[in-house]
C-alpha cells in the first residue's frame, strides 16, 4: 500500500525518497498496464473536460504523491487515449516496452544534457556505438556508419529528421548558388509522404509553390513514379529552377507504399539531388531478411531514417538517422559559443551532436534504443515484427471472409487499409458509410482506427503494433467492425 | 538482490515483468544518487573509450537485465558528467527532482503521442493548465493566458522556442512583405544572448548580415542598450531593410545580465518587432517576489520563454513557451493531412500542440511539470530557489575573502563570474592562468565549472543549481579553486 507523505517533506532530490516513491510509481504503471483493457482506448472525453476537474492555480503548499496519484486515476486517465492499449490500431503505433520503459528511466535518472562529447561522452559514444549496431540489423551500407564519412544520430522524430537534412541540402546548395537562391530551389515527394516534408519546407522558406507533390494511383500501388519524376526536373530545370531534395518513403502513413528507391536513386544521383528516405515506420521490418528488400536502393541515398520509437519496441521519442555526409549537416546546425568551447571538441576528435540536430540539448535517448537491443536481442525484435504482421495478415483474412468488406491495398507490413462496400443502390455514400463506420466503432471504446483517403475514398486503417495485441484482440476487432457495419447498413 | 532473468524471456510488454524490473531499476537509480559523489563530476574518460568496452555488433538472442546493469555500472557510468552531482557546477544546470523523476516515469509508462487533442486529451488539456499556473505563478499577463489569444506550450529547449517565435515572425512579415523578401528581415540580440538565436537566424534562413549583434559593455554590465537597438534599427530601416524581432535576455549564461525590456519594449512595439524574451535560467527565480522586478516589461513581449529543465526541478527537458498570438505560431507550424483529421480539430475547439512546435509528435511532458508544481508546491519552489541563491552568495563571499580572486561583474542569481588575478609581473598571462586553473579543479572530480569570455577576458563560472548542493559543498569548491590557485601560481 503507497503511504502517505504528509508530515514528510518531499526533498528536492532524497535517495531514499526517490527509492520509496519510485517504487510506489513502478507499482501505479505496472498496475496500469494490467488493467490496461479496462479502458476505452480512445478517450471519450469532451474538450475541456480537464480544466473543470482542477484548481486555477498551482497550490501554495506541497500536496502528497498519493493525492496527486488519486488526480491520475480519477482525473486524467478518462482523457488519455491509451496507445499501449492492445485495442490500439490507430495511425501507426508508438510503443512502449519493458526494456524501453526501463531505459526512460535511467535516462530520468542520470539526467544528463548531452549536446557536446565533453558535457557527458557516455551519452555521445553510446548513441554513436547503438546506430552503428541498428544500421548493421539494418544491413545499410557503411557508408552510414561512423567508420566512413557518415554516421547516425537520434532525432526526435521523423520531422526532425526530414528537416535537418533539408536544411544540410539547402545550404550546401545555396553555398554554391548565392543565398538569393532560395526562391529556385525545388523539394520533390510523392502526395503519399508525410506532412512532415511540407512542414520542413515551410521552415527552411522553401518556396511553396516549389514543394512538388507528385501524383501516384492504384496503378504502382500508390509508389511514386519514376517516370513522373524524372520529368517534373526536366521541366523544373527548364524552367530555371533548381532541383534540391527528393524524399522518397517506404511505407507510406496511408498505405505503406513503396517508393521505388533503386530507380529513384539512379535518378537523384545524375541530377545532385539530395536523396532521402523515409522509413520512419517500415524501417523496423527491414531488420528481417525477408522484409529487407524494400529498402534495396539505400546504398544511393544521402539520409536514412526510421522511428525506434513507432515498431521497435523503443519508447517514444527516438528517431534514427544517418547520413553519408555529416559535415553537411554540421555545417548547417553549428554554431560554437565561447561558454562550449573545449579542448575535446576543439582537437576534433568527437562528435558534438549539438550540431546534427535543431536543440542544443539533448536527453540520453541511446540508453533506451541500447537496452532494447540488448534485453531483447536481433532474435526477439525480428519475433515481435513477425508476430505483428502475422496478426495483420489474420486480420485481413478474416475480414475479407465478410464479402461486405473490401480490402484496398494489398497488404506489406502490419497495416490492413479497408473499406465498408456501401449497399448497391447507394454507391456515392461510401465516404459517409466508413465515416460512420469509424465513429461508431471508436466509440465502442473496444478498438481505436484512424483513417485515410486513397484515390478519392475515405478508408479505414488497421495498424497492428501495440505491445500487448494478440490474437482474441484481432478477432475482437473484426467482430467489433462487422456488429457496427450491421447496425449501420441496416440504417442505410 | 536483482534476481537473474535467465530462463525468462523478456516480453516485449508484461506488467508483472515491468513490475519486477522497474523495482530494480528504481532501486538502480536511488544507489545512484546515493553513491553520486563517489564518481568524478566531470567525466575524465578519453575519446572513443566506450568503442573500445563494447561488440561491435548488438546481440542476437536476449542478454539478462543484470549484464546490461553491470555494464552500467562498469562502463556506461564512468563516461558519464553528473549533472546531478553537488559538486555540479558548470553551464546552467539542469536540474533533476524526486517528482521530475516520478513526472517522468508516468509519461513513459503511458507512453502516449500527443500531437492532436484527440491522440490524447488528457496530454494537451494538462500542458494549457500547468502552463497557466506557472504564467500565474510568474504573474505573466493575462494576455499570456489561454483565456486571451495567447497560451503556453512546451518545447523540447529554449533553441526551439526562440526558432519558432522567429518562424511566426518570419511568416508574418513576408506575408506582408512578399516572400522575395526574406533577405531585408533584421534580427536584433545582444552579443550575451544565447547562440539558439543565431542558430535560429540560420534554420529560418534569415541572412547572416542581418543578424545584428549588438555590443555590450560593462558599463550596463552587459546588459543590451536601447539607445544602441534604436540606433541599429534606424541605420536598418535606412538602408531599406526590415526589423523583424528582437531577442532579449534576461539571465544571459555568460554572467546573468538583464536587458531592460520596459526600454526596450517601448521601441519594439513602436516599429512592429516582434519581441522575443529569453529567460531560460533566470525565468525560475521570478516566482519569488523579490526577483519578479527582473521581468517587468514582459507585458510589452510577444512572447517569453523559460526552461522549467533548468533551474525548477523539472527533468530535462521541458521548456516554457508563452505566445501571446498563438495564431501566428499556428500559420507558420500547421499542416493537417487527411490522416489527422478529426471532427474536434474540424469544429476548431480544442489547440492540436503540433501546430505549436517543430516535430509532429510529442511526450506528455506536462506530467512532471505538473507533479512537480504539485509536489513542492509554491513555498518549495521559491525555497529551493533562494537557497541556490543564498549558496551562491555564500561562495561569492567566501571566494572575495582570497584577494587572489576577483569577482567580474555583480552576481544577481545563482552564478559567480570570477577570476584568479594573474601574480603584477605577469598580468597579460591572466587569461593562461584561468584556462589552467579551470582544467586544474575540472581535472579534481570533485567540482566541474565552465568559463566564458567577457570583455575579452576568460572568465571562470560557478552557477549553483544541482539539487543535492549543499553549504559544505560550496565550501569544499572554494577550497578546491585555492588551493589549486596556490600550485598554479607557485609555478608561475
Amino acid at each position: 500500500m503507497p503511504r502517505k507523505m504528509e508530515g514528510e517533506m518531499l526533498k528536492p532530490m532524497d535517495a531514499e525518497q526517490l527509492r520509496e516513491f519510485g517504487h510506489q510509481m513502478v507499482d501505479f504503471v505496472a498496475d496500469y498496464y494490467k488493467t490496461i483493457e479496462n479502458f476505452p482506448v480512445l478517450s471519450q472525453v469532451q474538450p475541456g473536460y480537464l480544466r473543470e476537474l482542477v484548481p486555477s492555480s498551482p497550490p501554495v503548499h506541497p500536496e502528497s504523491l498519493q493525492d496527486v496519484l488519486d488526480d491520475v486515476r480519477t482525473k486524467i486517465l478518462q482523457g488519455v487515449t491509451h496507445w499501449q492499449s492492445p485495442g490500439y490500431f490507430a495511425y501507426f503505433p508508438s510503443n512502449s516496452s519493458t526494456a524501453g520503459f526501463l531505459g526512460e528511466m535511467l535516462s530520468a535518472g542520470l539526467n544528463i544534457v548531452g549536446f557536446s562529447w565533453i558535457s557527458c561522452p557516455a551519452a555521445t559514444e553510446l548513441e554513436m556505438i547503438v546506430l552503428d549496431w541498428l544500421a548493421k540489423l539494418l544491413n545499410l551500407p557503411d557508408t552510414f556508419l561512423f567508420s566512413g564519412e557518415g554516421g547516425g544520430v537520434i532525432q526526435g522524430t521523423a520531422s526532425e529528421a526530414v528537416l535537418v537534412v533539408l536544411l544540410a541540402a539547402r545550404d550546401r546548395m545555396l553555398k554554391k548558388l548565392g543565398k538569393d537562391s532560395l526562391g529556385k530551389l525545388v523539394v520533390y515527394s510523392s502526395d503519399q509522404a508525410h506532412s512532415s516534408v511540407q512542414k520542413a519546407c515551410q521552415i527552411a522558406g522553401i518556396y511553396p509553390e516549389n514543394l512538388r507533390i507528385l501524383k501516384t494511383d492504384p496503378s504502382t500501388e500508390y509508389a511514386l513514379s519514376p517516370k513522373a519524376f524524372s520529368e517534373a526536373i526536366s521541366q523544373d530545370i527548364a524552367s530555371g529552377l533548381t532541383p534540391l531534395l527528393l524524399s522518397a518513403t517506404v511505407g507510406t502513413t496511408s498505405s505503406t507504399a513503396i517508393d521505388p528507391l533503386p530507380d529513384l536513386g539512379k535518378i537523384t544521383k545524375s541530377n545532385g539531388i539530395w536523396f532521402h528516405v523515409d522509413a520512419a515506420y517500415a524501417g523496423s521490418a527491414c531488420i528481417c531478411p525477408e522484409y529487407r528488400h524494400y529498402i534495396d536502393g539505400v546504398e544511393e541515398a544521402d539520409s536514412f531514417n526510421m522511428n525506434a520509437h513507432k515498431w521497435f519496441l523503443t519508447n517514444f521519442d527516438c528517431s534514427a538517422l544517418w547520413v553519408k555526409d555529416k559535415k553537411a549537416l554540421i555545417q548547417s546546425l553549428s554554431t560554437y559559443p565561447e561558454y562550449l568551447r573545449n579542448k575535446a571538441s576543439e582537437a576534433n576528435t568527437v562528435v558534438d551532436y549539438k550540431d546534427w540536430q535543431i536543440p542544443l540539448g539533448r536527453r540520453f535517448r541511446s540508453l533506451k534504443l541500447w537496452m532494447v537491443l540488448r534485453l531483447y536481442g536481433q532474435d526477439g525484435l525480428q519475433s515481435y515484427i513477425r508476430n505483428h504482421i502475422s496478426l495483420a495478415k489474420n486480420f485481413e483474412e478474416l475480414l475479407v471472409q465478410d464479402s461486405r468488406f473490401e480490402v484496398v491495398t494489398p497488404r506489406k507490413f502490419s497495416l490492413v487499409c479497408f473499406r465498408l462496400l456501401p449497399p448497391a443502390n447507394h454507391q456515392h455514400e461510401g465516404d459517409k458509410l466508413n465515416r460512420e463506420l469509424l465513429d461508431a466503432v471508436n466509440s465502442t471504446g473496444t478498438i481505436f482506427i484512424s483513417h485515410t483517403v486513397l484515390s478519392g475514398k475515405y478508408v479505414l486503417r488497421l495498424a497492428v503494433g501495440a505491445p500487448l495485441t494478440e490474437e482474441k484482440h484481432i478477432k475482437a476487432a473484426c467482430e467489433t467492425l462487422q456488429q457496427k457495419a450491421t447496425l449501420l447498413l441496416k440504417a442505410f
